[in-house]
Order: C-alpha cells, then structure tokens, then sequence
C-alpha cells in the first residue's frame, strides 16, 4: 500500500473572494472535482475550531502532532528545512538582514529586508559566522543564508533556552530591542539573551565594515549591516512517523518551513527540479518526484504555497489561476500515475487565506480523501461548500493519521 | 467591523416536548429561520460531547475558555455579577436564607428559602456583615442579597481556599453540615472551613434574635434565620478577551452568573431597563441596548434566560412563547437595525433543557452564523433538526472566537 499527502497552503476562501464564491469554487478542477466524487469530503479545523493557524502549527496538528504540546517557534524548521544539523540543546531562530543606523547607542530600523539584498550574502555569512562570543562561556553561532534578505541562525551550547524573545522591531524607525528572556527567573533564558545581544552588537561590527556593504553604500544601496532574529525555538521531540507507523516517507516542498517540519517528524527531503516555494513553482516535477518516490517509499507529503502566496498577495485571479494549474498538472498527473488499487491520497489546505483580508484566518478548510478503501461519500466537486455537507464530517487536524489509517498502518491504543 | 452573540439559555429541546418537535421546531420564527438561510448552521456541543453542562461551565467554554481549565465554583460569578469586587485570594459563595431550627447541638433545615423572602433582606445583610470572626485570625465577610431568599457571599483574607464543601444539605429534614476541606491535608482549605463554620454559627444567632425575624415569627411566616452557602470558587485566571483579541465588548444580561461571566472575560456591563433574567424580560430593551452598544463598542454579547425557564418549569407553551417572542422582538429588530455589511452575529443556546426532564441534558445545541464573510450553507431555517445537516457540522465550545475570527481579530498561533 501507498499514500500521499498533498497539502495546499493558504487554500481555503470566503464567499467575499470572488463575487460570492471562494477561489476554490471559482476554479475550474475537473481532477479534483472527480477525485471528491469518488472519495469523501469533509472540513478539517487545522488547529481546532476558532484557532486562526500558522502554517508551522497548522502542518504540525494535521501531520499528527498536537502543537499546543510541541511546538516552540519557527526557527527550527527553518533551519531543518535549509539542511542545517540541529541538536537537542540548540536554539533555532529565523534571521533575517536588515538596514539600521546608529543613533546615540541604539540602533534604528531603516529597512526590514536590507533591500531584498540579492548578491553576497554568502561572504557575508561566512563573516557572520567567524563571530566568536565572550560573555557568556561555550556558546557558538552559525548562519545560513537563503533566498535574498532570509536565513537561519543557530545558538549551540550547553545550557541554552528557546524562551526568549527576539531582536526584530517589525517597523521601520523603531530601535532594535534587546532580546529578553521571557521569564526573569529563567537562567537558561537569561545566558541565552546575553549571547544573543552580545552577537547582535558584534555582527553590526563585522558587517557594517565588510566590504560587501561598502560596495552597497557606493551603489546607493541600503547595508545589509544587522541580521534580525526571532522564532526562536528548539528541536520538538516528535515520536518520528516510522517509529509509530513503521512506515518510510518523503516530503517534497520548496519552502524550507514545510521540509523542516517533514523532516521534525523523521521524513526524507526530496528535491523536485523547478520547486521554488511560489506560484512559479514547477508542478510538473512535483508530481513526477511524488510518483517517483512513491515507487521506493511508503507515503509522500507533497506542498505547494502558491495558494497562499496569491492570497497573501490579496490576488484572487493568481489564487484561482494557481489551483487551476494544480488541479491540471498536479491532480492530472497524479489521477493518472497512481496506482488507486493500493494508493490512498489526501488533499486539504493548512487554513484559510480569505483574498480580502489577505491573511490566515480561523475557518476549517476542506479536505478530501480518496482510494480503494475510503467510503465514498455524496460529494459531488471538491469546494468549501460542498466539503460542507461531506461524509467525513468536521474534525480537528491529524489528516496524516486518518490516510495512513486507511493502509491499515495506525498502531493500535489499548488491546 | 462589529460581533454580536446572542445566547439563549437551555435552547435546546427534545422531541418530546412538542408531540415529535422541539420547541424550536413549534414556534414560529421568520426571523431566525430568515438569519439560518443567509447564513450558516451546526451543532454545537457546549463543553463537548456527553457532557452534561452547567449554566457557567458552558458559557465559559462557549466564550472560548475550558472549564476543566477554569471553572471552580459558581459562586464568583454571581458575586462578579451583583456587581460585588472580588478579589484574587477571595473565596465566592453562592448564598441562600434559609429556615433552620436547632435541635441538640444541630441544625435541623425546614425551609431551603425561608418563605421567599421578601423583604426585610438588606436589614438581615447589615447584620451578617457585622460578623467578626475570630476563630482563624484576619478573615472579614461580605454579603450581598439579590432576589428573595438569594444572595451572594465573600470571604476575604490571607491564605483561603475555594476547596471547600458547602453548608447546604439540600433537603429539608436534613441537618446543616460543617463545611469540610475538600482535602484534609490542604491547610488553606482548612482555615477557609473554620472560617464558614464559624459565620454558620453566629449567623444563626445574629438572626434569630432579629427585629426582621421577629415581625416573621408574629405573622406566621418561617424566619430567615441561616444563610446557607455553596458553590465556592475564586476568580478564574482568565486572559481578558481585549488582551487576546485587542477588542472591546459588552454583556448584557438579566441574570448575574451571566454578567458574571461576562465579567471575568473582561467584558463591561451594560443594563437593559425591563431586563429581569426571566420570561418577562422586555427584549425590546435589550435589543436597543445592544445596538446602542455596537456603535461604540466592537462586539456585544446578550444573553436571555427565559428559554430556560420556561423548560425548567416543563412549560413547553411559555419555552415557544418566548422562542416566538425572542423572534419578533430581538432578532426582528437586529435584522432592521443592523449594518450586515460590516457586523457578524452568531445565535445559540447554552445547553439543551427539554421540557419532559426540566433540568440540562447533553444533546448539541443548534448554533447559527450570519454576516458578510460567512459561507451559506442549505439551511431552510433554524432547529436542532435542520442544524444537524448545516454546514458547520459539529464542534464543541468556542463561538465566540468562530465569531470574532469573521471579523479577522484573533491572533495567530504559530507563525
């Protein structure tokens, strides 16, 4: 038996995106309309009912892991999904460069992205990662750099905490805060803010006089000349997927968040060619990596982001132009490649990304689940509207264990 | 954008109560039915499935908060609610004249409401309130009576539990019982029992021997002459609505566990004139007050008894009386007077309370979304029946966060 999870960020809609229907509803997608009339629909809270979702949180609760227990922030699956080794006692934040300026002894915030710095932030990092800390004994740095202005920052050493908060002020003309523990009390979290200041000040040192940035002043660019860190969080002891189910499975995305997370719960990374993280990504090389790997693996979870890209982006036609696509050269493919005699599959989304408010929001979002085993259900197309009144009903995350149950690979609780 | 959350208290009926129809399904409502096919339907387990709810616990879980979390006793509401400030180490009591006569060393109870009392109570409370107790040192009392016999009770001091049982026994016949500590290892709850045990003592004589009890002897009627308490709990850590959600709201309610409630979310109170907390409320009134409300505050919660009531008393005619009047006189004049463009409402009741039982049952409760960003469902109109095929399917608790996130207020969990 095979499964695969196929999750599409940000899909869910409201009747206000476009003229009284949702994107989904507005969308052409003869493949997923088919896969639901054939399968079961229902609506999952990716969190739970009234909890508006992160994408981390929300992938953590419908992969089978309850967040409210084991999620600490984003960091850490930034740095897992960008192939960083993460230990246990690490302290895992998003980074990202930004402009400052010194002002008396604080330091102003000019532009949060550094001018979507694109070009030597590799010489930078190397910079970066040549700071050594003094204030607090044994505590080590290392960045790495993604796309444009984002990276990952790891904390190592012994006796470090995740509970403290971050350096970014998130407005521009706002000082850049220290990091403080969270609680006063806390030692760990205390050792932990001091190495993080200590690096902040010294990394304005090291950058504002690199010649990276010197080369920017000339362009008239803004310096790349202070990395910002928040999300700071630790490794989740998450019992791994294998471990549980004694199955073996990749995750396929190209936003390192969603890899990270696959990777937390003891998935394989698999690269598809073109996966950019956007709606430019290449959904042709999806399917064929998930089609690929399902012929070695057990179960692929397979994202795509372009959905809530486009929301975020409060563009309704990209949303809907993007789910099209999704449903022609992901589902088309899929619906022909899959062996369905042995091969359960199931789509949803992680929360809802209305295009009028142009960010997460609390709704359940639908979700379908089709394969030899699943109970079809009356569902006619696949929509929010029609998941609605689905066989499946409403429920609260854990998608991954109810497609993994259908291959009958769930561990049993009691005897 | 602007909420509105209409609560009415023991909604929910059973097919028995109406030959083979609910009293929602009897009564004639265009209003509702008209608000169920514009917007959405489902069935809301107040706490959760099979679990039988209090009035309290299930407006703490309806507002968002778990009472397994929360919920000690009731009696800090209806102190909160009467307007009485309860403080963070004070202990609540629900509080009752009663009609006791000592017999040995006991106190035998022969009237659990002295007569219904009425009059006289604030000459009683002045009284009470004059009790010093000595037994355990620095504790003071507080009382404050409402309707007849019912009255709220406070103790005030260093080191006091809420783990205490009450003094009440319920049934006439019976002798008064010493408050216990719920555990006999627990010092804090010890001290609190000393403490009520020794107001029960010198509440009998303060009252036995009063003028007001004395008039009630010579007309014949039963004296008041113990205040029995029950329900003790203390104020709930709960994170202010404002705090989590950066809105301001109001309550408007009859009942004081209502305001109460209300109350400790961080809500402000507002009072309808006519509103008595029972089937002759004047809704009219209310419905002013709210709309009155919304144009200055975010959102409003109202709440209505007389559903309950009505059922309590196994009046199946006054429960679709009422029903038909909550109808026409607030959601006919919500219909007109609210701006559906920019405001979310959102109707349900607190539990089921059918009329052959007259007491809470179990059973979800019909819950009804409308506003500008809900999705229709198919709903024809509102009942337990036509609910259990809306489109929100079944959840438990939390609609008052379903209805702010419309609204796009709550805040993100995870990133």
């Amino acid at each position: 038996m095979k499964a695969i999870l196929i999750i599409a960020d940000g899909l869910g809609g409201r009747p206000t995106d476009v003229a009284g229907k949702t994107c989904l509803e507005a969308a052409h997608k003869p493949n997923l309309d088919e896969l639901a009339c054939r399968g079961a629909t229902g609506l999952v809270d990716p969190i739970g009912p009234g909890i508006r979702p992160g994408s981390d949180t929300a992938h953590l609760s419908l992969l089978g892991y309850d967040p409210h227990e084991f999620y600490t922030g984003r960091g850490v699956f930034e740095c897992l999904g960008m192939g960083m080794a993460v230990g246990p006692g690490d302290v895992c934040f998003r980074a990202n460069f930004a402009t400052v300026e010194r002002t008396g002894g604080a330091l102003k915030l000019l532009d949060r992205r550094a001018g979507r710095i694109a070009g030597g932030q590799v010489d930078l990092a190397r910079a970066l990662n040549g700071i050594r800390l003094v204030d607090e004994p044994g505590i080590a740095v290392e960045f790495l750099p993604s796309t444009q202005h984002r990276g990952a920052f790891i904390l190592r050493g012994e006796g470090l905490s995740w509970r403290v908060g971050e350096t970014d002020p998130h407005e521009v003309g706002a000082m850049v805060p220290d990091a403080h523990p969270l609680q006063w009390d806390d030692t760990a979290a205390r050792r932990t803010a001091t190495a993080v200041n200590e690096f902040t000040r010294k990394c304005v040192q090291v950058l504002e006089t690199h010649p990276v940035n010197r080369t920017r002043v000339k362009e008239g660019k803004p310096q790349a000349n202070i990395l910002l860190l928040r999300g700071a969080s630790r490794l989740p002891h998450l019992e791994p997927i294998q471990a549980m189910y004694g199955v073996r499975g990749a995750v396929i995305a190209g936003g390192a968040l969603y890899r990270g997370v696959g990777l937390a719960c003891g998935m394989e990374r698999l690269d598809a060619p073109g996966a950019t993280g956007g709606v430019d990504t290449d959904l042709h090389s999806k399917a064929k990596t998930a089609l690929l790997a399902l012929e070695r693996l057990d179960y692929v979870f397979l994202h795509v982001k372009g959905t809530d890209n486009a929301a975020h982006d409060r563009d309704a036609r990209a949303k809907v132009a993007f789910i099209e696509r999704l449903d022609g050269e992901l589902f088309g493919r899929l619906r022909e490649g899959i062996d369905w005699k042995t091969t359960h599959l199931a789509f949803t989304g992680d929360h809802t990304t209305p295009i009028d408010f142009g960010d997460h929001t609390a709704e359940p979002v639908p979700v379908l689940f089709a394969g030899p085993d699943v109970l079809p259900d009356r569902s006619a197309g696949f929509s929010e509207r029609e998941a609605a009144q689905g066989g499946l009903g409403r429920f609260s995350g854990r998608v991954l264990p109810m497609l993994l149950n259908y291959n009958n690979w769930n561990p049993k609780f009691g005897s």
